[in-house]
């Protein structure tokens, strides 16, 4: 937890939070917060800043706060990928929420098994914890919303156009492709297929709806590998 | 596996392997492979190529081998890392394999839990099975060389100075830090500290042996992040 995330909820005034959940269990073992201790915290979906422990009990932790900054710019992303399995989608939330993206579309594809659609990450409260800890390790606040698409054809013909329209818009795909543009902060809609990759058919209509094959070179990375890379390859710090 | 990676002691003739092991499972029960068909296979620190299947039996599989081509190529990096907690340091030996490093040096910090010392992964013959699994997932021959500093200080009074000079040498660490260089093919030098980062002490000592603390902008990524993130901005594909 590089920042405490605060809910309009911990407040009990308009500058004082009580906290007495996993945030205030984490404060107290792992960081031994003292009184008078300062913390970085933020507002879900809104200003970052300062915490001062102002009291500390058994059942609960208070925090002077203070929020003056905004939280790290967006990626301008609409980020779009085969769902992974399921120990590979947490990790996936989590990267993605700390690396900026605020928009992902977790689609079907041939080769994602249809048993990863019955794990419990996707249930919203699941997701959005995985999501938290991502944006608590970035130090971020603006909680990425994550949709839903278990129907290839109907979110490639009918949804993806739109989305991709005006944006630089790809997919990661070997063969075929282009090599991966330079780094440039404007609007981009970016396609991950599964372990295995999209078939000759999913790539056809995703290019169909205008995105562009590129490659990252020789070396086949794993899918929770490909989303950094192509995350930094793609847009500037 | 992207890539079936041959040993010597596979060879019963100079272009025909035998496979008894995980990879024969693996190419039976996942690949489900037939005779006729071709994979992509590579020696051990040698040539890529193709392997045709010969022979196909319940106890083993024969591939017809012809290597022709040079493995992808190595960065040009010695990459230092404060050993990652035992379940990080499985993925960041595998990522780190599939990303082209080839040499690693794991060092202690004052961050660095001391059990993390011993866990099993440290052994030679499991280190070696992630930094495998690695290689086969890139499509990559050049096993990887790990190297253990178990003390800090004369690693990076006696050793790095040597291996920093005449390289881009950096330590990525947030403060006073300039922003992360641009792509080079160029012979490189990076540390990588524990979650938590490096200690003021430790910082002031990987620069005294050379090294320039660069930062990768305002979010905290997690080692495990990190990784893929500075080998992406420091190397061109």
């Amino acid at each position: 937890m590089n920042l405490i995330l605060l809910y309009t909820s911990d407040f009990i005034s308009p500058h004082l939070v009580r906290l007495t959940d996993r945030r205030f269990h984490h404060m107290r073992s792992v960081h031994q917060a003292q009184v008078g201790e300062a913390f970085k915290v933020g507002v879900l979906d809104g200003l970052v800043g300062q915490g001062k422990v102002s009291a500390l009990s058994d059942d609960y932790i208070e925090l002077q706060v203070q929020l003056d900054q905004a939280p790290p710019k967006p990626l301008p992303l609409h980020l779009i990928m085969a769902l992974p399995r399921p120990k590979m989608l947490k990790r996936t939330l989590e990267t993605a929420a700390t690396l900026g993206v605020k928009d992902l579309w977790l689609i079907n594809s041939y080769r994602v098994d249809k048993s990863y659609w019955s794990t419990p990450i996707l249930k919203a409260d699941k997701t959005r914890e995985h999501l938290l800890l991502g944006l608590e390790q970035a130090g971020d606040t603006r909680l990425p919303r994550v949709h839903l698409r278990k129907r290839f054809k109907p979110f490639v013909e009918d949804e993806l156009p739109a989305l991709a329209r005006n944006t630089r818009a790809l997919v990661a795909h070997p063969y075929d492709a282009a090599p991966c543009p330079d780094p440039e902060a404007s609007p981009t809609t970016l396609a991950i297929g599964p372990e295995g990759g999209f078939i000759a058919y999913e790539v056809e209509k995703l290019q169909e709806a205008g995105l562009e094959s590129i490659h990252l070179g020789r070396r086949i990375l794993r899918v929770e590998t490909a989303v950094p890379v192509l995350l930094s390859r793609l847009f500037p710090l």
